[in-house]
């Protein structure tokens, strides 16, 4: 197993260690519940909190699965080799190695994206790993310390403590809410001369943010962000970082502005490791960011199938059948087949219907349908019955065709996914063992079983104060659909404790939150 | 108030901010409770239940008080001006600013000492701020990942597994049985095919570790150490330190030998920091490792006398009457004005009156007799009557001046001593301001009431495996004087909670040992 994030960890928890040697190859000998991460910038939940240590997740006795801290640079398929390095500071006179194996699972996610911009790994800071917030959170107390000393002239206060944040996605919209409920819960006691000298500003590049989530989550969140007073610059992008400020072009009338900076969090999009690289080659794929499986997770173009298979954020498991917008393409000619009465509508009776028959040939319906009765379906069809009319025209129809394109062409990045390929593969692998030990079949690796299904369980975003939005769209839960406010963030709570991957982790994120509500955030520059 | 460590903490404390306009210069934007330090080394308590926000302790409202994250780097006593840099990453454009002050209290600690010796800032690691404990924690658990990987020889294995300790003063001594209580605890679940790999060595330049405290304690240090196969090598000294060995000289052979180590920790005393330096030079006092104040904790040589004050281990207590030897300069002559009946050796009655005569001229007889009534005078005696017949001879006499002169003669460097100064320093100035609000005084340095007095509460060591050890020569506590074992651990845990600074600390530490004895300590590198 290459990897300790959300796809291994599944994997290695639900694995069945007497039936496989388990290997877990990874250059952090730690898990870590990213969700929780943007709270870390502002010392809302401990970075300790959020961390467990991959020993204590090795499935079987202490000894019986091996993990070693390094990172694996190239896999051999033929010779079924994996060849690692020990990038970290101490290393053994030969840091390399190699670990054969008979099966191979890559999970080991993917870095952040700069798209080539200039200055970003020099000037700005990502918020993808532990150390990362870490060192956000020690950059915003040492910009707020640097501001508190006397003779600061209030100009170069304010660009101080101007805080730029490159993305408009969940992460990034977490952690200008983190901030700003920081702003305004342990400032105004921490640093009261402060208060009103501080900016933080979301730089978007599409028409709003968090632009992948129900337009009433993204105008939600724009309302609540006008009203705390965080600017959003939208259609917008960052084309220069400097040490302390960007360059920020508008994609309309291509004017640049800068934008001075104290701290510049970037957070925009998954880049490729050099390993999976090296794997899509090794596969004879095409080149992409993520490496191309089927829909058993098994990685294209590697023999014997079932050696090797990829999860995660390194897995791209669009079906070749179902590339992306064939429905879209499609979608006038399927409205004429739908539109049975040929009335220009399709009414309930006619939608429940091509669902059912599109169903088969293409799987992302699915995703729409997913786990409604045949009541519920008339539920489907009112999220995109914009007028309210109880049947979809042309343009709202077309709109369900695209929803359920965007849904399968790509399962998003997110940790439920992750998780979900990594229960799933454990149970593949679990049934093929036991069906190797039971004799019942011979051959080293036998078909799969079912393919994988991703269960969407809805999109959660903190917005701040106590404010949280979920898009729980396509997803089984009893629940609306899209949901705001207050009453959300208890959900929110509720769905992050029940994610925290051990009762460790649980004790100690209730304890945090307990702690911040007690005694408020710690400033210290640790 | 320079400074934010024990004497400055206590200082703010128990200051009345009504009667002064506090401001605090520290480099360190938070407190530290140094005595819990070792165990962050192995993760038995995390470093943030160790430190406490200054911010948090200032005294009065929000903003009441101020506080400069920078250094102090030069005082200018005629000015009353403190000259300070911020020396953090984060700068504004002019870096130095000046504070002006009426009452100057220095309490900026003092930095580990190398004594020159060549390696030891490049290769070893410190145990003195909180960044060191976390670096030598990083370090372990690199350290044990890396000799968990594939294919490293097993003598390889054991060089990176060894861990050099040098200093057997009670920080390095408690760094090396946090260690050992990782490896008896921790290890065997954690790196099982490590366990008979792991290596500890104490350097100590003394014939005992723990020389500072009584032998008996040195000598139960001693045993539980060579139980626990912790080496203890004495009256060696290391003379250079490479990035993977260390050259250790025997003091009496002069030979030396190569040890070589994977982690090496460098706890041997205290040296001066360039601003003490500075404050010594401007006032005019001899060079040495600390500035000299008097009894009232004023800086010697600074006039106005009341303007600036010294406290914690920067300062120098040692009264200019009762400078180093003094007793024991004089040992033999006093041993005959005591021996009255002239039979060679001083009996119970002798020694008690010889006590009572020198303790108006010499207060370090006080350190001895302190608190003691007639009766527990006895006592006294028999703590160096070595052979036990109930009378010192010539010897054991000269031990006892020694002794009274050595407890004297410098206030030990610890926290107890710092907090202590800061407590009585408050009440000092809460005093004076109050009697010049009053209009009592017109000075504006009235002279000061009383002199600071040290009550010590003992002297703690832990040495692992839930024993520690109690030295309460001298101490008032209606207690055995040394104590040892298991029972003496409560007490450490009791002592260690009441020394947290705040209630949020008491909760953490008790917390972080909760969390350890339910799920172990946590190896992840972060
Ligand atoms: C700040 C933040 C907030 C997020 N919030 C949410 C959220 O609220 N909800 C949600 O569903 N998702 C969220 N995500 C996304 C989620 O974290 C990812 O989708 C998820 O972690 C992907 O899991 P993974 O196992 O593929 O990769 P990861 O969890 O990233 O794990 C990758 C692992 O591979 C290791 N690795 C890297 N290179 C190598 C190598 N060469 N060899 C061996 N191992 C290697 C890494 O050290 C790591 O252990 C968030 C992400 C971030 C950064
Ligand atoms: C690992 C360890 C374990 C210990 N265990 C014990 C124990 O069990 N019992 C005990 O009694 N003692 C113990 N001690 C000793 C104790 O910590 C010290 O004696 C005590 O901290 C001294 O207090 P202080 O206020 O003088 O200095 P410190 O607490 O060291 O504080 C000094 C402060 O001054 C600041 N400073 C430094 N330079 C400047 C500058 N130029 N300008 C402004 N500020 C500056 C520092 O940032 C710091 O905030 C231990 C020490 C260590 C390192």
């Amino acid at each position: 197993v290459l990897g300790s994030g959300w796809g291994a960890v599944a994997l290695l928890k639900n694995i069945d260690p007497t039936l496989y040697d388990v290997s877990v190859v990874s250059p952090r000998n730690f898990f870590l519940n990213t969700p929780l991460l943007p709270g870390v910038t502002v010392g809302t939940v401990e970075a300790r909190s959020l961390i467990e240590p991959v020993r204590a997740l090795l499935p079987g006795k202490p000894g019986d699965a091996s993990f070693y801290e390094a990172a694996a640079i190239a896999v051999d398929p033929n010779a079924r080799i994996v060849r690692c390095k020990d990038e970290s500071e101490v290393t053994a006179a030969n840091p390399e190695f190699t670990v054969p194996y008979d099966t191979l699972v890559v999970a080991v996610g993917a870095p952040p994206n700069t798209f080539g911009t200039p200055g970003v790994r020099e000037h700005a800071k990502f918020l993808k790993e532990v150390d990362d917030a870490i060192d956000v959170r020690r950059k915003l107390a040492d910009l707020f310390e640097t501001a508190s000393l006397p003779g600061v002239p209030e100009e170069e206060q304010r660009e101080m403590l101007s805080v730029l944040v490159v993305g408009g996605g969940p992460t990034g919209v977490e952690f200008a809410a983190e901030l700003h409920d920081f702003l305004r819960e342990d400032v105004p006691r921490l640093y009261p001369a402060l208060r009103d000298k501080i900016s933080i500003t979301v730089v978007q590049s599409a028409d709003h943010i968090l632009n992948t989530y129900d337009e009433r989550i993204s105008k939600y969140a724009e309302e609540k962000f006008a009203r705390d007073g965080i600017r959003i610059l939208t259609n917008r992008r960052v084309t220069n970082v400097a040490a302390t400020h960007a360059s920020v072009m508008c994609k309309k009338t291509k004017a640049t502005e800068k934008i001075p900076f104290g701290v510049c969090v970037w957070s925009t999009g998954l880049g490729t490791t050099p390993l999976v690289s090296s794997i899509i080659a090794a596969a004879g794929q095409p080149r992409r960011r993520a490496v191309s499986v089927d829909k058993y997770l098994q990685v294209r173009g590697i023999s014997p199938r079932g050696s090797a298979y990829a999860l995660g954020d390194c897995a791209d498991v669009k079906s070749k059948a179902a590339s992306g917008g064939e429905l879209l393409d499609k979608a006038d000619e399927l409205f004429k087949r739908a539109d049975v009465d040929e009335n220009g509508a399709v009414d309930k009776g006619e939608f429940v219907n091509i669902l059912k028959t599109l169903e088969e040939s293409y799987p992302q319906i699915a995703t729409l349908t997913k786990g409604a009765a045949d009541g519920a379906l008339h539920d489907i069809l009112s999220r995109f019955d914009d007028d309210g009319d109880g049947s979809l025209d042309r343009r709202e129809f077309r709109r369900a065709m695209a929803e359920a394109d965007s849904r399968l062409a790509s399962h998003p990045a997110t940790a439920q996914v992750a998780n979900q390929q990594g229960e799933y593969l454990a149970r593949e692998l679990n049934a093929r063992g036991r069906a190797r030990r039971n004799g019942r079949v011979t051959a080293e690796y036998p078909a799969p079983t079912k393919p994988f299904e991703y269960v969407h369980l809805g999109s959660f975003a903190t917005l701040g104060g106590e404010r949280a939005a979920l898009d729980t769209r396509g997803s089984p839960l009893p629940l609306d659909f899209v949901s705001r406010g207050a009453g959300t963030m208890v959900l929110w709570y509720g769905v992050y404790f029940s994610n925290c991957v051990s009762w460790r982790n649980k004790a100690m994120v209730v304890l945090d939150w307990t702690k911040k509500g007690v005694w408020g955030r710690d400033s210290s520059r640790v």
